[in-house]
């Protein structure tokens, strides 16, 4: 039997960049590594967390740019170009850009860099509920899991599972997400926030009050929210008749706070007879501040109304398939031009698995269409997984694309794996064959959450023993 | 910044027991160690390999036996059991087994372990187009991808495709697989035969010869695939009335070497006019030494003749999604008592992951039903992926459960992972929350192919590596 021999720890030039980014001598940067800075600052990992220090990616085979200015096609694919990251915005894109003083360089030479996913609609304290009910449809699913659960929420459990679910969506590159929260005591709420914020990941808090509470939504985001640099507000409701003039409430508070409406809206068929989107078109929330999730059940007409007013869509496939909710018209919404990011809808409804969601997108309409060409195609859930995500939550200006200027949210995908290689058609295989195991590095806001296929600074076992340990006290309460 | 402490190499004791189990140092042994056998001994590798040692699996959380006779439910699951293996076999289940002298003791507290996924049907080759002509149906993707690849293989590519595809597989948990290949040349069938055997898995080689050719069907199974341990042979076909000789030919040369008929079947709508299973009927094949793979559009009276002379089939959900060919009636099949095991369907119609493939042969019936309590549901597809294709392949008496006897062909799975912790539903989250990567150990015929999260004796990077030249090399003969 052959020895093989044992991985090394890193060699000292490779500390020291390690430190120079900002990284624990831990985590193996799989990345190369060209230039030696100067030697480490303790400091420096904080400079560079907070977008100090330039960092420059060195000759990526292929950088999807999802800006069609700066490259090929639908994608503006670039193939053999540099990423300049500086002040935690993509500075520059393109081929042997020079390097500035100070920068420190990455190879990725062999990989694939594209924007960040954008998470559109989760829930992440469902965590707690992964694997429950099944054999349920929505409904049997909230009454069996969702809210017996719910109920049982302490600050503690929240936090563990929160983070927990959060930092298995950055490792499976995320780096936008927003969580639709139906979590009602301010301490709950304290606990759910403070857990996103550790995460380092980009997010939107969109909270569902249990009765017309301005004053509280409003608490929240000053006190809670808008103090994390990467935190950002909505409120939430569900759309229905029976409760339009909580719908209504909610809606004016929002625009109160300047922030988005979030709706479920017709996810299954029976609600059909809450008509939310006549109640959402009657309260005069339909326009570019409401986004509406699922929305698997719309008629022409309503379609055709989310279109005219600008109404924003989150379509969660994954769950949509689980729950048997039916299949989102989604050609008729492109169609049309509304803007349709994509949704994982909570830790239950799946895993966090970005490929998976896209790859479910193309197939279910598919299923439905017998019909390989229709809408989906590759490029479109690529899109829709980044800069149409970002579009639908009007934070397209900032995230979604690598267009110099915007935040520095992107992964490095390292296509030298079993499940990934060989290159045939790479834009392809990141939809079809890529796992998140594949995403060998996550920056948001140029900070690097994931690097060498680990999150850094992340004790992921502590993690996982936390919110095991909350888990089990959750039941025994039961 | 924290500093958090490396991951040490293995203590001098783990280097024992990895010796002892047959494993270079270099794989880290993330399931803990309890005992420390004698000083290694340079052949005790090679002898465990073999099964001669036997090897102790102490204290799993929860063994999914998929025999009812052995524990709880359908799964016939078991909590706190150990599982020994010996000569290849599993030996027992249940709590506190003793140790049997000279038995290497493995810890798999907190981890789940279930029988190997049997992959009913696959064309590993086709790793070299992953991601390629996905806006195609199954026609457009024979003449756009398949088709000219093919016709460029020669002997080392064969290899090199094959082997990284197997050793996904063997990655994602498989430990049995039916590749049914078009491959003609006897060259390029020694190595792909070469590829498969030098994984490990327990493979069958199903041959499409390019005509009725008994002599060359014999000569491939006496002289490449018997000389296999664990390999078999299968008679391959395309069931269709143009060519009735050949597949009457083809059904004779199965009878002769006694072994399956292998043959697509209604994977299209169009192809009713080739009205397949009226062909078999014809030429006397219909009966449990026939696997039909796809079988999406069957008529009721094919269903049911099918049931009748207990016809075999494979169900392939993510190559069905993908190449929009439709969703098949896997409930009446299940409803008639036909015997139907889960197949990824070559490299290209996906990754390896079997449980993306559990979780869509779920969500397609949810799909097109609309309706969350229709088959399969979270048991139904694990036994399909497990059992129920050892059923469908005939070798039931073999694999397929952990049924003392039976070869040991099984899987440890640990959920203290971000993606799927915290306990819930282990069994499903197995289905819903479990990747490729929550795949501890791998053992086949009672050989660790993977153990610690990594194969076992693979260097990895060098296949992918070799796989990469390859495609690359095909492309300049273009």
């Amino acid at each position: 039997m052959q020895q093989s021999t044992p991985t090394p720890p890193p060699a000292p030039h490779r500390r020291a960049l390690l430190a120079g980014l900002g990284l624990a001598a831990a985590t193996p940067l799989l990345l190369g590594v060209r230039d030696r800075p100067a030697a480490p600052d303790p400091a420096a990992g904080q400079r560079n967390l907070a977008g100090g220090r330039p960092v420059l990616l060195r000759g990526a085979s292929l950088v999807l740019t999802m800006d069609p200015a700066l490259g090929s096609g639908p994608l503006g694919t670039v193939e053999n170009a540099d990423v300049l990251l500086r002040d935690g915005t993509v500075a520059a894109v393109g081929a042997g850009l020079p390097r500035p003083p100070g920068a420190s360089v990455v190879d990725v030479s062999g990989k694939l860099v594209l924007p960040g996913f954008v998470d559109a609609h989760t829930h992440l304290w469902q965590a707690v509920i992964r694997g429950g009910c099944t054999d349920r449809d929505l409904f049997g699913w909230f009454s069996g899991c969702t809210d017996p659960q719910r109920a049982r929420l302490t600050p503690s459990a929240v936090h563990s599972f929160v983070r927990l679910a959060a930092l298995d969506a950055v490792q499976s590159g995320v780096t936008t997400l927003v969580d639709w929260v139906d979590i009602f005591s301010y301490d709950l709420v304290e606990s759910y926030v403070r857990a996103l914020a550790g995460t380092g990941v980009r997010f939107t808090y969109a909270m569902f009050p249990p009765k017309p509470d301005a004053v509280l939504l409003t608490k929240v985001k000053r006190e809670l929210v808008d103090p994390v640099p990467l935190g950002s507000f909505q409120v939430a409701t569900h759309a229905a008749r029976a409760v339009q003039d909580h719908n209504r409430a909610h809606w004016e508070a929002a625009q109160e706070l300047g922030v988005m409406l979030n709706s479920h809206v017709l996810e299954r068929p029976e609600q059909r007879a809450d008509d939310p989107m006549g109640v959402l078109a009657d309260i005069g929330a339909l326009g570019p501040k409401l986004l509406v999730n699922h929305a698997v059940h719309l008629t022409d007409a309503e379609i055709a109304a989310a279109a005219e007013h600008d109404v924003r869509a989150a379509h969660c496939p994954l769950s949509n398939m689980r729950l048997a909710s039916g299949v989102m018209r989604l050609g008729e919404f492109a169609r049309r031009g509304v803007k349709v990011g994509l949704g994982l809808d909570g830790g239950t409804n799946d895993s966090s698995d970005f490929h998976a969601l896209m790859k479910t997108a193309i197939g279910l309409q598919r299923a439905r269409a017998a019909d390989a060409g229709v809408f989906p195609q590759v490029p479109d859930v690529l899109r829709m997984a980044t800069l149409g995500g970002a579009e639908a939550l009007g934070i397209a200006d900032r995230v979604g694309s690598l267009t110099p200027g915007k935040r520095a949210d992107l992964l490095v995908v390292d296509p030298a794996a079993l499940n990934f290689a060989p290159r045939f058609d790479w834009v392809g295989q990141l939809v079809f064959n890529g796992r998140p195991e594949n995403i060998e590095a996550v920056f948001v806001d140029g900070r690097a959450l994931k690097l060498g296929g680990r999150l850094v600074d992340v004790d992921t076992a502590r993690v996982v023993r936390e919110a095991e340990a909350a888990a089990v006290r959750l039941r025994a309460t039961a």
